[in-house]
């Protein structure tokens, strides 16, 4: 199913702040962390070592609902989900459960919009490109029932 | 004038990621710190240490639109606006300056929505109360020319 | 064996800095990480949210020798041993190794002396204690053959 | 006086954790901060962006011992040294004194080695190489006396 994508993390201490909860710039890195892990569950790295890399995806928006606090080794779902495939750039939907606790609840919901973008040559800047067709080809927009 | 508040900074090794730019995820950080800073300025502090806490500020929602990378050694200036103040929440608008380069040019736009909360006494869970005067009273929102 | 741990884990974006590789100070961030899960293989936490925290274990020494690079999505077995277990304070040795190559090879080694701590009730301050039976029954010193 | 170097910063809310303390990592960022304005304040750039990059300055130990806990809106100034010049790294120790409070003390004391290198053209692999005149030149040695 390549439009969505799950993985299971415990919040760590240097995760947490003062307040005793994790800090809220934590869950961009969870939602980023979680596309790396689709990108590599389709036999992609999102951010290729080697000298073949042809593209980049800088994050053009990223937001997040925060609905309950996570705390210290809890366990939290991050569930991607592809909302939107354009051209030229991916909108990622993340839901976040944790789940060791029942009922599982929704903590957050969260967006990364990302571009598709190469460098040109010609001055060395990212200029924004279709997605190529070796990764576009691999990722589907998930059905809209998934997404409300 | 305390509808705003501007501080500049300099863009360190460790917000940086591997794309040779500051991680998007710093931005957020900023904007917390410059709420911080903002909150100093009047004469409060956004997260007091001693033992007259009454309220907390929990983030709620977060959002950022990055236009332009940020580097290593750029000075960038974060300019905090009062968006919206409710009776348990403020709304701030931040944007994200580019001055070591002329012309200045904005790079990032972001919000937050922190809510005003205190503790239960009857089973210690946070909850939703109105701003304190001594806060909501030394807080104006920004007039709406500043904001578009 | 509760004198050693082992965890392996991924190098994610936002443990990279510009120079490409894993920033430094996540190593220490890793190593915490590794000690939190040792101690929640021992039944016990490092950090307990309840009522019942009776100590902490502030960091009173951590260092960390850089041998080789590590790059985003590389594997790192991160081994944690117990080099030292005094009255108040335990000294733990952590051995990186990159095992997404063939020869697996050390990459750092690091240190992080951990001191047993409560709170002074008559001042709020922290102050060294003797380590729980009920923890320090349960954590052995590593043979020496294994540190060296 | 290029054998150190002073800068003062506040700690902010993203670098306290759950036990309502600087997280002991962040005491790395902050040094390594404070070498990049020092090498700012010689009018170098520790990673300069432009294609004249010749040298890297990669971290090949760092350490640091922790006194007294550092809180949020604490000022400290961190205080760098040069420690040792060698042909091809330079050693740094780091004072940390939390400057918002009378008498001024010393909170923690740190160290990083960091060598110096540049890419082999042949390989593309990292070696050590002596520190150009350009950077050599610039730094001294700290009088014994301020180290000790």
């Amino acid at each position: 199913m390549p439009y969505e994508f799950k993985q299971t993390r415990s919040v760590e201490f240097s995760d947490t702040d003062m307040a005793g909860i994790m800090h809220f710039a934590k869950f961009f890195c969870f939602m980023e962390a979680t596309e790396a892990a689709f990108f590599r569950s389709l036999g992609l790295s999102i951010f290729p070592q080697n000298s073949e890399r042809e593209v980049g995806w800088p994050r053009v928006h990223a937001d997040c609902d925060f609905k309950r606090p996570l705390r210290f080794e809890d366990s939290v779902e991050v569930h991607l989900l592809v909302r939107e495939k354009k051209e030229r750039a991916i909108t990622y939907t993340f839901i976040f459960r944790k789940v060791n606790e029942t009922p599982v609840t929704e903590v957050a919901r969260g967006t990364i919009v990302t571009a598709c973008v190469t460098r040109d040559p010609s001055n060395g800047r990212m200029i924004a490109i279709p997605i190529p067709e070796a990764i576009a080809g691999k990722i589907e927009v998930a059905p809209k029932e998934l997404l409300t």
